[in-house]
């Protein structure tokens, strides 16, 4: 399946920090047909780092999407049967309007001027596009870690639109840890001289601060056991120490690698923005509890996390489900056993798929 | 009880990697009294970022130990009985020879051209100042973390010198997850261009990214619990959100404020230094396995790790406990029950303060 990024352009967005960003560009791909009836649509909720290109292969490089192993004729997300969307979030580098786009006031990239974003603003603009597509309701609303929340925040703010959602090892909101996580990889950019205040535009990015800012990430994406299995104590070409500070560990190979390789194809004001959307995130303080805030759903849920998972623990997506229950929704949870951490949703997928292709399927029966 | 930090020079020093470290200063506190028998001497080992001021009230600057809750007159380190010895480990940078001394062949500061150490040559120099003091055994080496490992050291190398060993939340060997951490750290370092290849003395230091580097420490010191007790999702002098990127949250305060504070008190070459050497050390491939190393030892141990600790993991301690036990070691294990994380073993020191008072004083009953 070969597929072609799109682009579509609205007027104006208007943000929760009270500005407004005009016009505004969404880069989106789609996968299956939409039916006559509309009902059969899916929108797919990338994570911090992803991109539109969520399955098939891309015409331009020719690379797998990032969730090509659950999207497609037969996997979770079957291609056959339902049209699935996935567009750039709002903020981000890949297509859709962020920092590094054009401000048409100045006719320069936004950088640091670019307005500070929150997870409802790249709902909001995701309704836009799916208002231009002509559907009303989604069959259902999916993603992993930051697509979690976004799909948890399409439940809560469009009830009417969303028969289903199913958000993945994510959370209702950071806890202290995952805030200062991020704050970490904030401080790695801002303290590399070629941020200067984000105006990189045309000069040198700041690589190294954004390869260390993504190193830490990494680590947190893995699980202990995993790094155990994949690198070990094992050495890097070598049969003893170095005694310097070349690489000596595989490990340390890798993070370097993963580190350079994000320079290429990321922005690092895009960073700064996203994670901060994503510590803002807070649904229990939407209207005053969590309970109060799923009170208006109207979806069901299908609610998945990882047994290792230690950057969004399993008890974080416990609070989704007990929330839910208290407002008596319709929500199955199922704790996956995984030694992959929260990288589990993208390269553990075996009983994900299962779970999602019955959950879809049972859904998409109530609407026909 | 003010304490003053004492100095001895010894010639050289012959390290792991084949150089030899001439001369090698190390700087030293003391607390108690050596008794005649020479019999009551306990080694204190400090961790990473630790120093040789580990109790009392420094003369200059007045600040108590960092270990000032566990030594002294009926505390776990009774220092009415014990004689108490604590130096500076080789490559820190508080008065024992390390990247920012002198190289006495330049006339500069050794920096990077300083020779990477192990555990093994913080040992052997601990060796030379125990052999200074006239103590041929000691009653006990102990200390959390690298100092733990160091403990472990004294133990396996010279088992006929130490007569009890109580290594606190620490590992024979790092896991690709502690290395990645370290790694990430050094990065961040050598990834400041004001560390200019480790050649910074008598101009600015790389505190932006040694302060990175720490930053990542702080998160790993503390567990997912205690962060959000001491800082939940509180906004730091604020009632709603900046929408910039200025403090929004406590965490955030908080890390910035530990990662600048340590730039003061901390020597970026000796993070690499000292980082390395912890990931270095493994016991287990001394020869051939832990059971083996530990054939030889003598000592009896206090294993001691705490439940939150997720840097060095409980497993870590009872691999410990389990290749002693194949051997048929004196072993006694204990997981104390704590939601301070790894920094547990210097704040929530009550229990652990129980265990080494009973444990030392009949280690000291058989040695007299």
């Amino acid at each position: 399946m070969m597929v072609e990024a799109n682009c579509v352009r609205f007027n104006s967005l208007l943000l929760d920090n009270g500005a407004t960003l005009a016009p505004v560009d969404v880069a989106y791909e789609t996968y299956g047909e939409l039916n006559a009836q509309r009902n059969n649509a899916i929108l797919i909720l990338h994570a911090f780092s992803g991109d539109a290109h969520a399955a098939g292969i891309s015409h331009d490089g020719g690379k797998p999407g990032w969730w090509d192993n659950c999207i497609g004729p037969g996997k979770a997300f079957d291609t056959s049967r339902y049209f699935i969307i996935c567009s750039n979030i709002l903020g981000g580098c890949r297509g859709t309007t962020g920092p590094p786009s054009l401000n048409p006031a100045t006719g320069c990239p936004y950088a640091m001027s670019f307005p500070v974003i929150t997870i409802a603003d790249m709902v909001r603009l995701q309704t836009m596009l799916i208002d231009w597509f002509g559907i009303e309701r989604l069959l259902a609303v999916s993603g992993g870690s930051m697509g979690g929340m976004q799909a948890l925040e399409w439940a809560v703010a469009y009830p009417e639109r969303v028969v289903s959602a199913i958000p993945i090892a994510c959370t209702t909101r950071h806890s202290a840890q995952q805030i200062a996580f991020n704050e970490v990889g904030r401080q790695a950019i801002m303290a590399d001289p070629d941020w200067n205040n984000g105006d990189y535009y045309g000069s040198k990015p700041p690589a190294r601060g954004l390869a260390v800012a993504r190193m830490i990430g990494h680590i947190t994406y893995m699980s202990d056991d995993s790094m155990r299995e994949k690198f070990g104590r094992r050495l890097r070409g070598k049969q003893t120490f170095g005694f310097d500070f070349d690489v000596d560990f595989e490990v340390e190979s890798y993070l370097r690698y993963r580190g350079s390789e994000f320079v290429n194809r990321f922005d690092a004001n895009s960073y700064l923005y996203i994670t901060k959307a994503m510590d803002y995130f807070d649904l229990s303080n939407r209207q005053g509890s969590l309970a109060t805030a799923f009170a208006a759903t109207q979806a069901r849920f299908l609610v998945i996390s990882f047994s290792s998972d230690w950057l969004y623990p399993s008890y974080q997506s416990q609070e989704i489900v007990r929330a839910l229950r208290t407002r008596n929704r319709d929500v199955a949870y199922v704790e996956l056993p995984s030694n992959y951490g929260h990288d589990a949703f993208l390269v553990d997928v075996a009983e994900q798929t299962d779970l999602i292709r019955g959950f879809l399927a049972s859904t998409f029966d109530k609407v026909q």
